[in-house]
């Protein structure tokens, strides 16, 4: 028995003691679920990720906003019926999304506030809407919630003198990138980017931040730990095999969603096999492409992707092989 | 036996009299479903309504076009299978919609006319293919139907020079919206702007309309009248709060779709309760969200949101609840 | 029993001889199905057309990427457990169109036939899910993975130097089309535009390609040839009559999605009647409507519609007679 499934397995018994550490417990799940880890130590190592992560880019609100976020959306949830995915933090995390992306992108006023609060708690009634419309197809709803909740609020900032911006790209109108590329990557930054690729799923680039999440899925699953590392290390290589821009790379923008991506469809939706390697290896390379896509897609709107090219790419992929699922994967 | 039901009675006898008057009754039906009445009395005080708003905005073709889409949808609807829902009038809304919608944006050049009518029919054919793939999650096609459309009108409307814009929104790039706002709000002119967002529902910004509408909802359903006018009521609160354009708030922009999620939400598709009560609440401030957002996501391409804001909120909202849809809500 | 089906009945007993020769007629078969025809003899023809519509245009890219992706979409198919649609090239298809319209938008570098391959692998991956998507409401995946995979390659490489443009239209906000038009259309290039349209189905504008297209088409159906020509001349006068840009209407833009709307309602789908007849009318007249609309959109954005104006009207039509789907589109 390792160290950490001593600390599991003390803390699940002083997290069923009383309702008050239960919902701590599903809380701290709610954070790991966003890699898809059920384990609340996974969700404590997270939230010290990005504490750490949002002071040292001096938005401490971006973490105050993943709490709130996170805690909003467990309390909705409990308004469900489906107690399993309460227990397993399938409410939470859409709403942590939520409440570190708002605070990323919009400046800290108390409209600011209550949007984090009114899109935590749409954010679980989309998971319920959206998992029952995939359910038909075995699919699981990923972070599709967030993604919808957070760019309704994002675009209707335009429209809104409470909600000003803070650091949304300007809408223009798409020109074609044609600079020289990438020779750079296969130096020091080159590994700080792998790390800043993961550390960007939570929309922050940095590679302390990005250490600890490795170290938090690992505690959880070692697959999960190993894929979110080879699918930034393949995402990096194919962006800049493509010609990117190096300063996008380097910051992790088109790692974020090729690491979840490698996660969904290299440990949590299938058994890691070589059959499922290729697979995966496709799927990686595909959402690069559409992280680029979309990047393309939404300059004239003045939005970010969020991590809708892991959404879309993983649909496409997921929904083929829906019949190898396992059934933890209708939950989600 | 109040007056409105001794009229509606004598009515229906001589509605089934025979097919004409029984066409008659039906169109009048289609009317009133736009705000999911199934009352032909309802119907007639809509098109009064209608007929009052266009000629005081100078845009009779608005109200011609409205009784040319009910009919020429109604008519449609007799190729369906389903009986039952072409009784109801609910082949006929999304015709009505789009016969006063399109001259509300284009000018009334014969192509337009043509327009209208293909409109109309393909507004029939899209009722039955997305209540179709809706019925999968029990949800309504709602007013979809009537938006896209449109939409596609409108936007082809760029691209041919047989149907010039009288109104269209010129295609821009979206900014920000920063000035003060809304003190005005809480004197007489947001009585107006109540009204106005109910009169908006049929793309009219007149408080003689509104009020006429209400007054057509309470003959069918005093619950569709109350939230009708609760929800224009906090969706212009909202707004307000968030710090919206005040123009667009006193012409009732922000108000007409929250109008319509306020009806479905809270009386349509449920029975109102505490518990509905709260969740038309949120779903109406979110509407308000959607609506700002959907603002800006058509700027680049110069066409209005119509009452898409609406359908997204409430298929989100309605889809985890269906278990408590009466069984009418399939037909729609 | 007429010369092509000698022709057609020797190469079937030669294509079971061995792997090599029925990978040859699956192939074929591929490239037939871009206009649903499942026959080796009418994918032969195909290709003859679009080696020389590429090389009439200067570009032979667009007619070696079109062998490209058909063979790596039909090898990839191999990995499918649907054996009857693999052997009637409806894994191929797809593929097919990838690999002929890459090339014709950008430039061809190394990174430009790394993207076939991948977009033609993933175009598989995408007809398995929307396939499996749509089967829900018996409605055939048509060439959605086409016009999904091929946007996604053509909106990144706005982001990558690797793959610059070659022919994309420049992002822009719309505006609106003013001039008169359509005199000439009744005279000889009337004729031409028919030809073109077909030919546009390939993204070619040529009189020789369209014929042989329709030629192609006789071979396997009268009705599916009837259809394509019929569909196009009434594309264009719906276009005339409502004003478009005459050079798009001589040049197909207008055409190619109807034709194949035509081939679809008209053929495929259904058993030609007056009824269907009626429908096919109305949906070419809507595809029409639909093309002008999605040029409009995507302006901002700088990627051609490519044929999803049929997908979607073909889709919005499809759904309501389901009844009378004959079983081989499910399939598809």
């Amino acid at each position: 028995m390792n160290p950490s499934s001593v600390i599991t397995a003390k803390w699940n018994h002083v997290a069923d003691s009383n309702s008050v550490t239960k919902f701590i417990d599903v809380t701290l799940r709610g954070c790991a679920q966003v890699m898809f880890q059920n384990n609340p130590l996974t969700g404590l190592i997270f939230f010290i990720a990005i504490f750490i992560a949002a002071f040292a880019e001096g938005n401490p609100a971006a973490a105050f906003g993943c709490v709130l976020g996170t805690v909003v959306a467990t309390f909705t949830g409990l308004f469900s019926r489906d107690r399993t995915s309460w227990l397993s933090g399938l409410y939470g995390y859409n709403g942590c999304l939520v409440g570190v992306a708002l605070p990323t992108f919009l400046a800290a006023t108390p409209q600011l506030w209550g949007c984090i609060v009114i899109g935590s708690v749409v954010s679980v009634i989309a998971t319920v809407s959206i998992a029952d419309v995939l359910k038909t197809w075995k699919v699981a709803a990923l972070t599709a919630p967030f993604v919808l909740t957070t760019w309704v609020i994002l675009l209707a900032s335009y429209a809104f003198s409470g909600l000003p911006t803070s650091s949304l790209p300007a809408p223009a109108l798409p020109h074609s990138f044609t600079d020289a590329a990438a020779e750079g990557l296969f130096h020091a930054r080159g590994v700080m980017a792998v790390f800043n690729g993961i550390s960007e799923v939570y929309l922050f680039s940095s590679v302390t931040a990005g250490v600890l999440f490795v170290i938090g899925l690992a505690v959880a699953s070692r697959w999960a730990a190993i894929f979110a590392v080879g699918g930034s290390i393949l995402a990096l290589i194919t962006a800049a095999l493509l010609g990117a821009n190096t300063t996008s790379i380097e910051t992790g923008l088109y790692a974020f969603s090729a690491v979840l991506t490698a996660i969904a469809l290299g440990s949590t939706f299938n058994k890691p096999s070589w059959r499922v390697l290729s697979y995966t290896f496709i799927g990686v390379i595909f959402t690069v492409l559409v992280q680029g896509a979309m990047n393309t897609l939404l300059v004239p709107v003045g939005i970010p992707t969020l991590t809708m090219p892991f959404v879309l790419a993983s649909w496409l992929f997921l929904v083929p092989n829906k019949d190898i699922m396992p059934s933890h994967r209708r939950g989600q």
